[in-house]
């Protein structure tokens, strides 16, 4: 069975007029692109920038046992900004391994990688990352470091991980 | 109007004698070469290794909207080093991406960049940011982002960011 | 005299059968050869992936004043590994700078690097510092710091660093 995704597009804009939204193809690209066989993309939503509202996405999300949640947007320094406000509690174990490669492969593109404020880990058996919401970020961010998602999110389902090449 | 800039050196020595600082003159000529342009540094001030005292002084700032708190000092190991515990409490909106840009860009100067233990993020309108105490190491670690800086200050203190390149 | 090591292994298998433990010579080795001459590991200990028992390991070493705890294991994504989980509400001063050096350079032997959580940070006048349960990752994390660890170390235990080159 190929493992679970859920997209959440956190933006104040698109959540009035879904047809502004970019992330979603963008990202559905990147999941085609790369992981197509090992992947589904099961659900996507847009949500406005509001804290309750997204903890309540992403816990339906792991009540559900997706593998792995992505948001997008709302990781940036302005006011709206609070995705990883609402996310950070959300999380029991943290991932700051995912966080240092999302940030230093971003660098690469990008001195202004150092503007988003990512959050990783998981919760349940669920893996949560926090991309940021320009389709360019967003799209950077996840190729950086999706090929390794898949074993972080078998190891976090309760599969077997041991013919996986083990980061702890 | 420039975005304004305050200086907290956190030093016991120096708070007990201000003639032996020389971090604010390092930082202050930063911010000239970088930024005379955008940024006006509008309080300086010293203050000893004490986390109520550290606490009051980013308090203030952050009272007075001042767009960028810059500490220096009191990011290392030692017993007295106390200014990431100090701040980090005070911190609405973390920034683990500008933490990141400092280690990553100190790293291309010294394996040394290790030791220090930044802090950055939002408090109210105020962007914090915690550099290390040696006038080179302060130096180098605002060198690596101060050229981001007014991004996340200008989106931080609710200014429209539309135009710019965002992070999230 | 020299800086004090104790080394925690966290393995449900090895602590079934210490003869499975592959950490314990591998570690050994890296300090025999970068720092035989400042370091003297003091004990060992392969402890079940358990919170409340790595946390009373951690916690007797602290109160021995050893200057250096590694743990290796369990900071994987597997509902087993809960180290991160056990340490970091021990640490006193965390120490992102040293997370960051431990990714960075693993990150330029695998790409897998990121797949690691760790912690690192200060508790009385014990560093803290959590490598991945893998032989060859644990290797490359502890070398990857090892040498800037001494100067942290004599920091956090009260020692006069004024002759050092200090992080903050
Ligand atoms: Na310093």
């Amino acid at each position: 069975p190929k493992l679970t995704i859920s997209i959440l597009v956190i933006s104040e804009t698109a959540s009035r007029d879904p047809s502004t939204d970019q992330c979603i193809p963008a990202l559905t690209k990147v999941i085609s692109d790369l992981g197509s066989d090992n992947w589904s993309i099961t659900s996507t939503c847009i949500i406005p920038d509001s804290i309750p509202k997204i903890q309540a996405a992403v816990l339906t999300a792991v009540a559900e046992d997706v593998n792995l949640i992505i948001t997008s947007g709302g990781t940036g320094f302005a006011v709206k900004d609070v995705t990883p406000e609402a996310v950070s509690p959300l999380i029991e174990k943290h991932a700051p391994g995912l966080v240092h490669g999302m940030l230093a492969e971003s660098l690469k593109v990008t001195p202004f990688a150092v503007m988003s404020r990512p959050v990783c880990g998981v919760r349940g058996k669920s893996l949560i990352i926090t991309l940021p919401g320009s389709p360019k970020g967003a799209k950077e961010n996840l190729e950086a470091v999706f090929k390794l998602l898949s074993h972080a999110c078998l190891q976090a389902s309760g599969g077997d991980s041991r013919q996986m090449h083990k980061g702890g």
